[in-house]
């Protein structure tokens, strides 16, 4: 083990996609989730965890985005003999990449044990063996509710509510964010009015679906480019495109002008309504069904809203494409409209933070029994980043501990000593645990953020004294002062007090500086 | 996505030793992972998250217990193109099998930035494939601390408060728990001492420390086989023994006589002095320069722990043998002592939960220069268990959501908005959003363990009024009443208030039933 041939050693290397998260933006981090945690409990969900991994089969191929299917996630096989299936086969495990396919198995597995519906939430990090890019990760973290087994669209509506108050919980300011709400069945309407309905455009439609859910990424032309002949990104990479005539492609587009308004009718009764039109040969949008049905459960939706008093943060937008592909009826979008400074300085929307929407057809994948479900989730990385850039101009706390500094190295049981009062009293504090001197010493308190350090040296413990030097005090003193010689006799932000005090004290430092 | 042929379905299933975590376990969970955190941040640890897998070299082959070393972890190929090394290779990536591993690539990649010493904590899941059992899993959660760069061992004594507060932190009394400390130097003392010191038996060791490091598993009977010929397990498998000589086996079987106490010399100073001794033909233990060593390694640290008043908590026992053949110098074991009642209802003593020490090595693997470090590891799970085991008598408050009924099917929206509202005043609730009739809705509420359900019939509601039914003091209640027409007359732990009261008099219920 202590033998370190150079030409054996590795490199000390990340792989790419993958990151470190480091102490400021983890506390952050555990900060936002107790948020979040809050609101989902709040709501009735309760908590599930399930394994990183399960087998491959038992995830399916739902990934959303995928064009590859059989690529998009990481695979090992089942090796050792006793963990084989019964035929002897070694089967093939997949790290998870999202946390709604885990939760279709543990449903079909428990069914019969579990409530119904079933509300559950569930946190963690989903793995995507995708190509990665700036803030495009191929671990990250996600924040799930879900409500298994109600058909009802209450169920979807009071997702969106959970969205709202997610983000207002977390500080989103009402009117910095909008939940938008659209449905499946619109694309589905205008497909059947564009003539590719029915099984025989099945494999065809699932490209087009395909192109149209990369609108948020690639924009209109992109789009128009997936459903034509295809389109090459940035790298080169070429993506066959679903080649439909150009008259479609046009009639598809349409659908990006669709907007809905409430209409309150001659019984009292309220509806929605959906304003738009395709451009010929194709039909009138009210002489398309589906859209009829779509815009029924929206307008559902949009009642439940309005009775919770939520019409101001949740708009039915028919322009959401977000998914779609995924989802089976309503689909959900958390967007963020305050703009950020982009890299460049430029003012950008920060979008998106998380989406959701109904699937009807996960479980049964297993059980051959439909089951309706419906969920949301909070992409946490990226709303983070959010949290981050509206929170920027707000000072950061010196949250580093306390240093006890070793002056006298026979002498370390005292600081030890010292250092376990300190924390006995619920005060963070460490005991400098390097071989460097005085100076060494006082540069690690400044990178650790300790808002002090405790000195005893031999002229203290004559005294049976402690000297508490307070680092920010210090730095704010050592800015204005120019004059080296001025500074020792100052010797500011510098107090020495009785041992017995050295609780006391220090909490006044450690107080001042609180956050 | 609709088509459920059967032949092609897959069984919902979990991988061997995986598990799902369920609501009440994750909650408690939750609450232990917070206090730990609390204890380690209050001791200086900064928080530090790296990523699930790591490349296969940088991960190293440390893993301890491990007789297979090419086996033991879970690993796949990278095989995007755009994510190969660049000598074009397709590099292998293997899921982290401790929190350690990952944090001596870390450490050694960023080492010019970090304080030094470098001060961090991490929790997560790791990963083993190794063979799954009773209470043996192949993902399981760690909650580490380590100080990366102190020679000192104030440093080493530090990671022994901080388990034995942690330890109490958790709820569990001083006494029912002791933290134990060992050096790894006193094996190589009496390895040297029987004969197996140098170079040349560098192998013959590593298979010898492996056999003692299962002490705790196998007993002495076990480690005896395999320092011998070898030992069959249960499920029939054979592993080769170190084939010592017998007299050996012997010698290093005395080790686990031996004892340490403190002495006052002469001087005032303070000493620690083992106890013990070698059968023929072997020296005396005072003649072996390695164990007089590790003797004044452990008298510093005892030192250390009674100046800080732990010596009450944290005892000196040259017997622990946990991770010798990982550890370089001293290790440190956190072992429940309380006795709980296994499943056969014999009283049996808890063990350990949590272990750590000194491993100077794994940086330079990378580096090829030195890097002291210490650290100390929970394996949380067990710990959970333990602490379940010590709360078992507590009663389970009732957590579930208040559920609002529905009685009129047209009438969602109203009681959405009665659910709004007791949400927005904080208190937990949900919709019942299944299509059930009444009595499956008590029963979904019973089963969520709901303190109280809400009732709005068209007979409340022309009296502008809701029905609260409390659910814990209406099973009370049930089990009182023997006959069902007094049941129905007396409809106890039911209250009709004003719709404008619902807030107030809900929560008077939930408070009566929390915890």
């Amino acid at each position: 083990m202590t033998k370190t041939d150079k030409d054996a050693r590795p490199t000390p290397r990340l792989p790419k996609g993958l990151r470190d998260i480091e102490a400021a933006e983890l506390r952050q981090q555990q900060d936002m989730l107790a948020k979040i945690r809050a609101v989902y409990e709040r709501y009735g969900f309760e908590p599930l965890e399930t394994p990183a991994f399960e087998y491959t089969d038992a995830l399916g191929k739902f990934l959303p985005d995928q064009d590859r299917p059989n690529e998009g996630v990481f695979s090992f096989q089942e090796e050792a003999p006793e963990t084989r299936e019964p035929s002897g086969a070694e089967p093939w495990l997949s790290l998870r990449y999202d946390l709604t396919a885990p939760l279709a198995r543990y449903v079909a597995q428990n069914y019969q044990s579990l409530p119904k519906p079933f509300r559950r939430y569930a946190v963690g990090n989903v793995w995507r063996n995708e190509k990665p890019g700036p803030g495009r990760f191929r671990e990250f973290m996600q924040f799930d509710a879900d409500t298994v087994g109600a058909e009802s669209v209450a169920a979807d509506a009071e997702m969106c509510m959970l969205a709202a108050d997610t983000l207002e919980a977390l500080g989103i300011k009402r009117g910095d964010y909008v939940i938008k709400v659209n449905n499946r069945k619109v694309l589905d309407g205008v497909l059947e009015a564009v003539g590719l309905g029915g099984e025989s455009n099945a494999a065809k439609r699932l490209v087009v679906l395909r192109a149209i859910d990369k609108f948020d990424r690639l924009g209109i032309e992109g789009v128009r480019a997936l459903l034509g002949k295809g389109r090459k990104d940035e790298s080169g990479d070429f993506t066959k495109g679903a080649e439909i005539d150009p008259p479609q492609i046009k009639a598809i587009e349409a659908m990006f002008g669709f907007r809905v308004e409430f209409e309150v009718g001659s019984d009292g009764g309220e509806k929605s309504k959906l304003y738009g039109e395709f451009p010929k040969p194709y039909p009138r949008i009210d002489e398309v069904t589906t859209l009829y049905d779509a815009m029924s459960e929206l307008g559902q939706i949009g009642k439940l809203i309005r009775a919770a008093g939520y019409d101001d943060r949740i708009r039915i937008d028919p322009t959401v494409v977000r998914g779609l592909e995924y989802y089976t009826g309503p689909v959900f979008e958390a967007d963020l409209t305050f703009e950020v400074k982009d890299d460049d300085g430029r003012p950008v929307r920060f979008g998106s933070v998380g989406g959701g929407g109904r699937y009807d057809d996960l479980v049964a994948r297993f059980t051959g029994e439909r089951v309706p479900a419906t969920g949301f989730s909070i992409g946490v990385s990226r709303l983070q980043a959010a949290l981050a850039a509206l929170n920027k101009d707000k000072s950061a706390a010196a949250e580093g501990p306390v240093v006890v500094l070793v002056m006298e190295k026979d002498r370390v049981a005292d600081y030890q000593k010292l250092v376990q009062t300190l924390r006995s009293n619920d005060i963070r504090a460490e005991l400098y645990l390097g071989s460097s001197g005085m100076k060494a010493q006082m540069k690690y308190a400044d990178k650790r953020g300790s808002p002090c350090v405790v000195i005893q040296g031999s002229d203290e413990r004559a005294k049976g004294e402690v000297t508490l030097k307070d680092l920010v005090e210090g730095a704010k003193a050592a800015a204005a002062i120019k004059d080296n010689r001025e500074w020792k006799e100052a010797r500011p932000a510098q107090v020495s007090v009785k041992e017995a005090d050295l609780v006391a004290e220090v909490r006044k430092i450690v107080g001042r500086h609180k956050a």
